[in-house]
């Protein structure tokens, strides 16, 4: 047993600190299907003075630590390395607050994020944050990735959501600011550094977030529009025809939307054939729905929406919702996927969709692809399913993406991080002083290299 | 003349520098009322490329630089001191892009913001930040200082409003993100370090703004309510009922509208007598305005809303305004002013507004005050005006107003920014271990302290 693990033992003691058969299998490997590493060994904090005691601990003997959440990330950011040990947060799970006149929420960093949105409904308000993973991510993980989602449109990345953070640096030392306020210019706003950082800057202990309205009497809608140019000529006149603009903006490409409706079996509300389809969401508060039916009969006047089916029913609304979670079905139907999560800016992305068109059918003989995403906020989700998973295959079609992404100025990582498994692709996206600056930052705050090492730089 | 200015002189030349007499009193004072400074020399860069090579020279020598916008900040951050050079960015003035596909506009750091708001317009869109010095004040003085204003609560403080940035740093390295995507988690979001530190950590030179939609058929009020309590019911309650929830919500306590009404002479839409009158406005988009003209009676039936009056006309509009604009006529009516610029979390502003009212009127005899302010945002304004306006009087009122933020977890600048004016309060709001963790960041960036010296920290 190392030195490190030892003073942690001695010093936390044997209900803090698992060793060897006593770590479970769910902190030796998150979602991205990596080899599972066990663990040098578990820390299992209860309170920010056991993290900060840990880390000073490990920060002494340069012994490097992962940070765990829900282990639902998938860029393998908390995945252990050979020779980490594991900083899990799954005991400090708790709300400390609700402050329903502030309209903030302050609770533990382990705390899964269904229980943040559901305490925040208790209290007639709603999270800002939601992704697939809300019922074992937990917010602090959603903190340090920035974790993007479904509201994003409307709400932001999580970076727009948070108040107030503690955070425990790599040599323990605790820094703490529960700002419940949304202006604060009081000196430099130090939480926007560990927000983002997958871990590699400090160890996030504790978050306060802003919470909004829930919006009421929410209209959803499927259309059919000619190209992207047309979704977002239609998105911003949304933003300006309709008082509280749009929550949801889904696209789905005819690639997305045949798959959807034959090999998946959701039943098609437009039939087949248009080139791309728009879910959206609009609320419309206490003013009923003639505004948006309005809007939408303006739109399809003018020629811009070419189809449209409004939900008139809870059953309804979920049957147009089974389109765009078609994609979570894709494992029981189709080959093995390669999934992309890129950007591309709104101007460029005709051009994308033409190229991946274009170029994707040559990359690999045979292969099922498909492309959807949140869209208006530059988000473009891709698919591939080549007919035999080979390194190969994987490489062409990574390289296609990556290439065409960072032709159109775009990022390749939109919403899921670096962690380990975009490391190779950084600097298409970064530049050489960028770069260099994001390494000045993690020298100056972790100058042994201890926290999540080998991830984003 | 100093071994900085004659190289700086000799490698930019006398266009780009002015010594002596060719530096205009415009460089020598920012809005606060310091004594005005002659600078050494005022650079006047047309470049990203002359700042950087002005800055690799001043680091070179280790001359301090003062940058300088529109000189309209209030808290001294612009104001040159004695030995500094001036970086003004007034030559580097100019709209690059607007790109109303994407949703964005591009601009030079010295391009003043009512020249980017009416680009924005004339493509569509809106730029979400708004505030009285729009005439003078520059983009990259927004950014760098995290500017607030009138639209806060519906657009967020400028970090809300920018998705990229380019930056020179202390030593003349130029780092580049000209992003215009809403997701890129391609690695750390070092732009967040410049936006609201106030010149100390680099010299913004570029931003990317994302622009909005404007919100059509606005409707106006001022309402009358019973305390801070039932106000923020009143706009908890408008976030629901209403799609667009509120763009305005400024809040005018008793004092403030019995100076407006009398003194100041704008016309009473509401008697006087009621301890609490909001000026809202709520977008209702193409649906007309019976959807705020029934939350306001649903708010009068469940005895919140205790008296209102909305605005059937732009000329009433503007009378309605003229309440909450009838501060900016006080220097022609009454005492000098001391004034601040505080937030208050929402939760503790009933106690902060009753202990003004307890302690103000016995901290100075016969001094004259007020509070107003956004308040939805957190953000409160008290004007006092003691009738003899002393050093004693200054202190005496400053103690009581900054003990009172401490005691609540408010905070010494909403808004304003640190500059050198509030730099004794810093440590009122901020804990030893953030000012250290400010100062890391600091020495990380600024090892040699060159940029914006004695500011903030």
């Amino acid at each position: 047993m190392n030195a490190a693990v030892q003073e942690l033992l001695a010093t936390l003691g044997p209900d803090l600190v698992k060793v060897g058969d006593d770590i479970p299998q769910r902190n030796w490997a998150d979602q991205v299907g990596l080899e599972p590493q066990r663990p040098l060994a578990l820390l299992l904090p209860r309170s920010t003075d056991d993290v900060s005691k840990a880390l000073a601990i490990c920060h002494r003997h340069r012994q490097p630590v992962v940070t765990q959440g829900g282990m639902t990330g998938l860029a393998g950011g908390a995945h252990p390395g050979e020779g980490e040990v594991a900083l899990s947060l799954e005991r400090m799970n708790g709300i400390e607050e609700v402050d329903a006149a502030s309209g903030t929420l302050t609770a533990l960093a382990g705390t899964p994020l269904y229980l943040i949105q559901r305490a925040a409904e208790e209290a007639g308000l709603m999270c800002g944050i939601d992704l697939g993973a809300r019922g074992s991510c937990t917010i602090g993980g959603n903190v340090s990735t920035n974790a993007g989602g479904n509201q994003v449109l409307r709400y932001g990345m999580a970076r727009k959501n948070v108040l107030g953070l503690e955070v425990v640096l790599s040599d323990g030392r605790v820094v703490r600011s529960l700002n419940k306020m949304m202006k604060n210019n009081a000196g430099y706003d130090w939480t926007q550094m560990f927000i983002g950082s997958e871990g590699t800057l400090g160890v996030v202990t504790r978050v306060v977030l802003s919470l909004h309205a829930r919006p009421r009497n929410i209209q959803t809608a499927v259309l059919a529009v000619k190209d992207v140019s047309d979704a977002i000529k239609v998105l911003r006149a949304a933003e300006k025809a309709l008082p509280g603009g749009l929550l949801v903006f889904e696209a789905m490409w005819s690639e997305f939307y045949g798959i959807a409706t034959t090999t998946i079996g959701v039943p098609a509300p437009i039939e087949r054939g248009h080139d791309l389809y728009l879910l959206v969401e609009a609320p419309t508060g206490d003013a009923g729905p003639e505004a948006f039916e309005n809007f939408l009969g303006e739109m399809y006047e003018a020629g811009l929406v070419r189809d449209a089916v409004v939900a008139k029913s809870r059953a309804e609304r979920d049957k147009l919702w089974a389109l765009r979670e078609s994609v979570y079905e894709y494992g029981k139907h189709l080959p093995k996927q390669i999934g992309f999560d890129v950007s591309i800016p709104l101007n460029r992305m005709p051009e994308a969709v033409a190229a991946l068109r274009r170029d994707m059918p040559n990359a690999v003989d045979g292969v099922i692809w498909v492309v959807f995403g949140h869209v208006a906020d530059s988000n473009l989700h891709i698919n591939a399913m080549p007919p035999r998973y080979t390194p190969e295959a994987k490489l062409k079609i990574e390289k296609l993406v990556y290439d065409l992404t960072a032709s159109l100025g775009g990022s390749v990582s939109a919403e899921h991080g670096i962690g380990r498994m975009k490391k190779p692709y950084l600097s298409m996206t970064r530049t050489g002083p960028e770069l260099a600056l994001m390494a000045t930052v993690k020298q100056a705050l972790d100058p042994l290299g201890i926290l999540n090492p080998g991830r984003v730089l």
